[in-house]
């Protein structure tokens, strides 16, 4: 079902100088599937991350942010599918940092060292011995060249491993960056999304690639709905190796940080976009882009109102240029003193709604050959101001509601 | 599908002395319906109303405001079904400013005293010389009897007429209340739904009527959700005829003022869950009740976001006691300081969640049982303060998507 989703061969994925990823069969909920991921990362790297604002955040979550916050020099990441371990109180904390233990135990770090995440089912018990179990079959086979099956090994509902790569040459130097991401339902990241992780060789200053990991999220993960249900277990995280002769990144007014820049967004874009493209249930790939705000917040407001809306949603599924439900969206999205008679409404290049109003040129059969569409851009003009926001979502149909109504049975 | 829809028979519903029902097969969208309603008052009624805070409200919405505001004495309300006369410009205005002088024309009254209602689809022109003409046919059947068409006349995507009628003795005096409801989809009403009419003999000075329209409105139609999406349309009416010798309730301190509001807000509760209970596709009935907040806003917050979770919802609809999705819903609510550590999650009587976590004597049966149930109380204690608030909603289902994948259609 997923909305053309690019066919992703392992062959594309760069290695990353400084990363190597391994995976355990740890049986975590259910057997024979990949359920635990390893990534370890080469002494020297930085790393930062982006997590979720959700109050109930999970234990690793809360983890994640001591140990980046310890400054220790992250040495490796560890991914559990199939349990959230959100929700489990103390109980869930004490199973965190026992995972943390005994994977900095093998690899010879501390503990402060390890970046721990999880995903899957919330309030219920994190089978830890099973995990723990789990992590030397993932050492053993660590290799850089493992990037799909870390992608593989970090689904839960995704009906196809997310992964994506890029080369870029900085000043003669090859810069790699390739990431891999999950998630399908339980999406609306509120800072990042359960899970995205890019690798790079580049060699990043810490303060620098702090304000690149916020830069890159809210154009990225932070700019895609599926659900609106902003999941427990958000994490997205950027690990710079500087496995490169490049010299360090450590400004943000030079050439070598704007292309940098521009990749790591690129990617992350990209990486997002996969997620919404295998959205649970998704026949569609909407892009609604809200121009001429006041601010950029009110634009993402009003972009959130429509990617949220159940009735748009279904409408795109029915391929019904139902489109008065657009209208209604962007007046109950909370701006108050919106002026709807200064507002255009495009459904890719027709202009469906001038001034308020329907437009007295549209043609109902203009609207159902865009509807017909896979891909779709919805373009509100709000005659208001010069500020604009862009979100990618999908549309809601009949499988979304199997899928979530079947997915712990 | 409705969920323990009451069985609704004309002979339950009241006449309301100085209240006369009558309607029209106007052909409006589709033909052999009855699609519009003319509801006469008595001279000397007093009424109030709210509407919807959608920045995109329909014509007819501002055109009732107005003539609320001139207190000239309405004399009659006036619905169409098939068309929301919303996202129309001002052709929209004009139409509906048509439709009041042609029936303030047949009843001799003037057009300020009439108020316009439409339901139906969003930007579409409405076709008002069909309105016009269908007018004279309701005007001849109209009768204090005819509460049960009126409520079959404004029927939507309704699968169920919905009525509701009050006798109550003050001083000796009866004093009826009969009301009608239309709404099943598009409803997160913010101020009343579409659309609500509640008609009454007692007599109620104006400031009071006003008072008690926005008091009761919070506490019923403001306190219901299907999908989140805040209709164009909604509206509330209450119109007191004053047809009884029961004495003005003009002050809000008396015995009688108490016990009329009472009765108010009985009739326009059991109105507004049964629009729940006939919610597009519903298959269960959820009260969320949300208790120990520090004020009523924040656990109206946290009760919208679980109420309008999608996979809190379709959890309900599977019977599946997948109840750490409630827990997502409560920390993504928005509520920024809330200390989950404090937190208590019941459902019906099963204690799900303690201080957090998972209580460690929840059994998953005990969930599974509850769950099963066809009316489900969520209930959430926050331990913060003494406010609480409560919200009605119903489960997303297949049928949901596929009403609205055809509604147009």
């Amino acid at each position: 079902m997923a909305v053309n989703f690019p066919s992703i061969e392992a062959s594309q994925l760069h290695a990353v100088p400084g990363v190597e990823l391994g995976w355990a069969e740890a049986n975590i909920r259910k057997p024979n599937r990949k359920d635990v991921l390893v990534m370890r990362l080469a002494a020297g790297s930085t790393v930062s991350g982006v997590f979720t604002t959700n109050r109930f955040c999970a234990a690793p979550v809360t983890v994640c942010k001591e140990h980046l916050a310890a400054h220790a020099g992250i040495r490796a990441l560890v991914v559990n599918t199939g349990n959230a371990n959100a929700g489990t109180g103390e109980p869930g904390m004490l199973a965190t940092r026992a995972t943390c233990d005994a994977l900095a135990k093998l690899l010879s770090v501390s503990s402060n060292q390890i970046l721990p995440f999880s995903t899957g089912v919330i309030l219920e018990p994190l089978p830890v011995d099973r995990l723990v179990a789990g992590l030397p079959q993932a050492i053993a086979n660590l290799a850089p060249a493992h990037w799909f099956e870390a992608a593989q090994s970090i689904m839960t509902t995704d009906t196809l491993p997310k992964a994506a790569s890029r080369q870029i040459v900085i000043d003669g130097q090859t810069i790699v960056l390739t990431g891999v991401s999950k998630g399908a339902g339980m999406i609306k990241p509120n800072m990042a999304t359960m899970l995205g992780f890019v690798g790079t060789n580049a060699r990043v200053a810490q303060p620098v690639l702090d304000a690149l990991v916020k830069y890159v999220a809210d154009r990225s993960f932070n700019a895609i709905t599926i659900d609106g249900d902003t999941s427990t277990n958000d994490s997205f995280i950027v690990a710079a190796t500087g496995q490169t002769e490049l010299p360090e990144i450590a400004s943000t007014d030079t050439p070598a940080f704007a292309a940098f820049r521009d990749a790591l967004l690129s990617i992350s874009q990209e990486l997002a976009q996969l997620i919404v493209r295998d959205g649970e249930g998704a026949t569609k790939f909407i892009t609604v882009t809200v121009e001429g705000g006041r601010d950029v917040a009110e634009c993402r407001q009003i972009a959130y109102a429509i990617g949220h809306s159940p009735l748009v949603k279904t409408a795109f599924f029915a391929s019904d240029p139902n489109l008065g439900r657009i209208l209604a969206a962007i007046g109950y999205a909370g701006v108050n003193d919106l002026d709807v008679s200064k507002i255009d409404l495009y459904l890719d290049d027709v202009l469906v709604a001038r001034a308020g109003g329907r437009n007295a040129d549209y043609r109902e059969e203009d609207g159902q050959r865009v509807m017909k569409q896979s891909e779709i851009t919805v373009r509100v003009v709000l005659g208001r101001g010069d500020a604009a926001a862009t979100l990618w979502t999908c549309d809601l149909s009949h499988d979304y509601v199997s899928i979530n109504a079947d997915y712990r049975s």
